[in-house]
């Protein structure tokens, strides 16, 4: 029965600097690689044979699996790279100070924008210094978001995972995704059924695998993270 | 048209030792993580639109087609990792110090298992320390080699050349290929028509990318080495 990791990056410069991120292309700090190569050891330890990788096209995912591939022996595994599994797209609020946000804005008001379901913050300003169309990565890209909720995330996260890497899952292939914080709630939303209204309170812990054993219709037979001590509440497995 | 860069991986941990390595997998040293990054400034520097990067499942040359492509901010290009681009296998000097061997066997013999285009090296012991058959990345490879020589090791490189990359550059792409010493020399030979005599005297420089342009038939128009301070002779190129 195949068996799927979820990895997400630790922390980046502009977690650091308190900035919303989303779809701007900052690097690992030092503690991010860190984080990376624990996750790394931790999936080594698992004993779990892996056969491939899914990440996103961001820096910090991709550089999270290979710093993990590193340390776990495992530079030969396929890594499939797929702006699908991209973090949310943060629209007008890329690059902004978060407290700055919320001074302008009122706290309840990015509450909302940032722990809400299906609420999008104002759409990327055509002028403004995050424009995304022009990079190549996203050549050929149709209708390219200018900002997401979680659940538009979860719309695009969709055809990858039933495209990509549920049929990977069904070959009965044990595969690690190293994604994003929002990309990976909506594989966490999708394997466990979790409701709109309790998604938004998953949090899966940086640099801390969460490893998921499926049967052969991809519904959960168990999960764990596999450092324990850092282990966050998984949504329950249905009987 | 489209642009094909070769680059061979830096300094290893076995090259330090002067040992025979071929398809052990040993890392880079930190000079060989430096050539890496050299390399992938020099791509930056060329100004060359890159689309993905062909590269074998041997750690040294993954890791120097990760961090060249770190250098020149690129980490988002898709990397295709394939077993038939890995360094020559070297039978059963898998392992042995270059000096010792020379010692036993007479360094007329030894250049003749280095330097001749067709004679291989006796094959791997089965019993020995070095058996890849039981490596999972090699599963499903059928024939797995136990020696070779530059003509066999070009004899496995070319169904990748024609089955993977060069559909890729004639469907316009621009391309890294992140390889070793022999698998590269066996694509020199195909793209530049070199002769069996010639070919075992081409030798490309480490981290300095081969930037080669071709014609929709994949014939060379020109060819430079990036950092041209440390450029070694070129095949001619048919006029």
């Amino acid at each position: 029965m195949p068996k799927l990791a979820l990895l997400r990056h630790g922390q980046s410069r502009w977690n650091l600097e308190n900035r919303f991120t989303g779809w701007v292309d900052v690097d690992l700090t030092a503690e991010g690689e860190a984080e990376a190569k624990k996750g790394g050891r931790l999936l080594k330890e698992s004993g779990v044979a892996f056969d491939a990788v899914h990440t996103s096209v961001l820096t910090r995912a991709i550089r999270t699996a290979n710093l993990a591939l590193e340390t776990a022996d495992l530079n030969w595994l396929p890594v499939r790279k797929d702006w699908r599994l991209n973090e949310r797209h943060y629209g007008a609020l890329t690059g902004l100070d978060k407290a700055e946000t919320a001074a302008k804005h009122g706290p309840d008001q990015v509450k909302v924008w940032r722990r809400s379901y299906d609420v999008p913050p104002p759409p990327l300003d055509p002028g403004g210094p995050y424009e995304f169309t022009a990079d190549r990565r996203y050549a050929g890209v149709p209708n390219l978001p200018r900002t997401e909720s979680l659940k538009t995330t979860l719309d695009r996260v969709l055809p990858c995972w039933e495209g990509v890497i549920a049929p990977d899952l069904k070959a009965g292939k044990n595969l690690i995704v190293a994604a994003h914080g929002n990309s990976l709630r909506a594989i966490v939303k999708l394997i466990f059924s979790v409701s709109d209204d309790a998604i938004v309170g998953v949090e899966i812990p940086t640099g801390n695998p969460l490893l998921i054993d499926l049967d052969a219709s991809l519904r959960p037979t168990s999960a764990r993270y596999l450092d324990e001590s850092r282990a966050e509440k998984l949504p329950p497995i249905a009987g």
